[in-house]
């Protein structure tokens, strides 16, 4: 991803951003449907493109997005971690100049339309309650790639209205806030983790049993503070998933304000909130095993958004 | 709401937008939470505050946001409908200058969290899937208020993976299009449907069938167009909803095209498609009984965005 | 737009949505763009497309699209004004089902990038203050057509840091409002107004010279309500204005609080502010000459979002 | 950041993000305004939050938003730069568990409303052309701080309507883009640079110049591909300010397609594009001084998002 910048040195990278691909299965009339957002990142021996305009060592971002689409129909898409590592593989064992590939994809689900009963065979209704993601990386190619998959899952936005404490907390000249011991506490959860491999995984399973983890986690902790919470996240999903390496979880702490009723004679015990939108707590973390293997590029995406 | 302008005639309302209301309901361990946006317009004898900046008849919106959220306390927060109602009559009952007030809300669903099997007391997840919508209109007040409500279903984002057509189409000079008699249909419903009357009626029970309905309608009627879908959905809705008198749907024909895979030596029967942005078709249709009340004021909101 | 829906009265259109068009004029080497979103609006007799799924009677949204661009080409894209005209009359007069077209156009406008002093001849920056509207209506056809041009400007934010006052305002039991007699004002403007005719209007110079009067007016009443600013506003237009009939204002009063810094002993004069984003209040104003022709579908758009 | 997360290695960070602040400069009639969005991110020894609940060493998000407006009346805010590292040395230095601290601020552009020829003294207008940014990091605290600066602009979008060229670029089976050299190449910069130091730089005439030398590369660079564009920006910064040692340049290559009008029988030169929202290439590169010190934490910001 260095290269030759004359005086100076170059780093670069390209690819294309958000290719909206739908993909149906559809042998039987039983259809299945696979909606996807996918961007493709090259890297590799590019500096001439950057430094002379010499586009020769350049595989165009339309290339790539042809790729992405006819690898839907010979690849087919069933869990987007295969299909990120197909391409990704493909791009850097093919095409001569690429030497790391990453390709990011975001699948927003799908539900039957339910019909007397039970699901519908080709009709659909967006389930709109969190988006599952993958982030697979490719360096190296020939006989020692090393490869990363990063999944995750985003826009998980949860709400407990009670079992929320924040107390205790370091005070300075600026503090203000009351102590509280039973309080809303909201967030949209985006959390990532990383796989110690990238095969032999039941990829939807630990999907399905981590994103579970996560919100059970959320309802049955008796919560200090949104970081407790996040660190019993973090800790349950590595004891469980030997498969998983380390967990990075990113929480805004949606504010939700008791509103002042007394002002009006009446009291308010909890029951009326006014949900702030700026600014919010944003509280982070990530657990690692300690001998977890280099992350590398793994988590790596735009450098400059 | 036409006042006196000078030369001019002037028209003018004024409200507080997007209240953002969280009620919790928490008598019992087992919480119950409504998660609101609420929106008030007031219409009445302003005149004076446009022409000569004299605010004496004008009830600030800040004390607007103050009443929603004392009204969550006092009334509760069950259907929004009652809600809107109970706010948009106090505004034209109890505050003389007012001679209408509209109350539109937004409301957000969550759903409970589970936990080994069973939802969880008071910890939720929010469903994404669609936005329940009301707007409430009462004019008049006095002995002979007008009332009007509007409800509605908006984000409903669904998808046919078949049966669906278009062909037969008028073409002219600028017509390219190819016919179709199986592809991809996709759309973001928003639908709203104005009722009869104000009261006596099961708010949740009509929006859950009406929601089914339009599902339902969606998922087995084989279309030849989108239009044709609209008009069954609205149809249904009359025919088995007494209290509804008119339905207005607008749908964005989200386009989905089949990629052309052909270039690489591929066939693609409807497998491979890219979701567009931009443009987007966009088909409306309005059904309502003959003999229905005049809408009056029911259907307006903001008159410049 | 009515027709037939068997026991129901059925209205409906149809349009293409959101064409994002930019022509380049580029005869000479110093080039000039227009960058426009447009949708088409069509309205007829449509109905056996929704009763019957027969499209016999629609000109496709593909097609509209077609005709969009093809249009920028044989017509060239000057005053977004002239070409909506000349799409809404080709959809009328030259497309036998449709009864009314409606083309609604955004321009984004773009500056020259400078260079030692001087605009470049072909790179530009986009500008973003503002967004340049219309929407143009005709109905009938034939021999008597008649046609409404409704032009505006949106998404221009101002901001005064004095010069403005909110006193003297009608209270209540929910009233906890302080009077303030300096505060900051700002708001983000959405503005439409409609022309009398369709031709012989310098669009350019009516829509330079309304935008300034309503910064002007914005900048130099001592505003004692938002309301009296936006009276002003309207009132400045129709009198300088005789080519306009009709004004119509919507201000979202984005609000800025003075922060408490008494807490930390600090005084704050109004000099340190937090920016809220919801809710906000949303202030409304139409103004018109009492001889106005009517405005028939003049300001109608979607109705159903 | 790293702490005990007991069989696992803990990283974390937490702080308020988002907090709007308008400072106004009212000494004299003629105002001076800043519009700010300020994230504060802390970092230290917050391990016992998340593993015991102990909020004992954490400053809770609510006190690190007070500090900042608090700090916009003390120290004014003139250069978001010298305001970020107010802010930073502030928590490291003074609030004891804290090690580092992270300071992210994006400015919003107003220009001075024109009446009679002349900028009013307290009305503005916002610009919307770009948004200026700084993050400024401060480690270890002590005798010995480290301090890094990053400024930069976003959303500066442009476009050049020729003087754009793609061509000579490599091909595979999934290649089908044609040569072209005459297109209309457009871009949204998001560009960032690196400071050699925090102090005795004028800030201000620092972004300027770097704003116009980018503006004014992408106008001359007769470009072979946006890489070329990028590297020539890059290297013209580097090259006029000894200030900087390094700069990252993110571009969305947003895709302006010729429309196709031979089908009707019109000739189409470049003068009519569709401009399309996805998918999009995204160009990237970073150039640095060789003997730059190390970036440390300097560019890292959320790290799961």
């Amino acid at each position: 991803m260095t290269g030759d910048g004359g005086r100076f040195v170059l780093s670069q990278q390209y690819g294309k951003a958000e290719n909206r691909l739908v993909r149906v299965d559809r042998d039987t009339p039983r259809h299945v449907i696979h909606d996807l957002n996918v961007t493709t990142t090259l890297r590799g021996d590019f500096a001439a493109a950057y430094t002379e305009g010499d586009q020769s060592q350049v595989l165009p971002t339309d290339t790539q997005k042809n790729t992405v689409f006819a690898f839907a129909k010979t690849h087919g898409v069933d869990q987007i971690e295969d299909f990120g590592l197909a391409l990704a593989e493909h791009f850097v064992d093919d095409v001569a100049p690429v030497t790391g590939a990453r390709v990011a994809i975001e699948e927003y689900a799908w539900d039957r339309i339910d019909v007397d009963g039970s699901g519908h065979d080709h009709s659909f209704v967006r389930s709109g309650q969190s988006v599952r993601t993958t982030a697979v990386t490719v360096e190296g190619g020939g006989d020692e790639p090393q490869t990363w998959v990063v999944s995750g899952v985003k826009d998980l936005v949860v709400l407990k209205s009670t079992g929320s404490e924040f107390a205790g907390f370091l005070s300075d000249e600026f503090t203000t806030l009351a102590e509280t011991h039973d309080r809303v506490m909201a967030t949209s959860l985006a959390v990532r983790w990383r796989y110690a491999g990238s095969s032999g995984i039941d990829w939807q399973a630990s999907y399905d049993a981590i994103r579970q983890n996560l919100l059970e986690q959320y309802a049955v902790v008796h919560s200090l503070a949104l970081q407790q919470t996040l660190f019993a996240m973090g800790q349950t999903v590595l004891e469980q998933h030997p498969e998983v390496v380390e967990i990075r979880l990113s929480a805004p702490n949606i504010h939700h304000f008791v509103y002042d009723l007394a002002r009006f004679g009446l009291e308010n015990d909890g029951e009326v909130l006014h949900a702030d939108d700026r600014p919010y707590g944003l509280i982070q973390a990530a657990l690692s095993r300690p001998d977890a293997r280099d992350a590398g590029a793994a988590w790596e995406a735009r450098w400059s958004s």
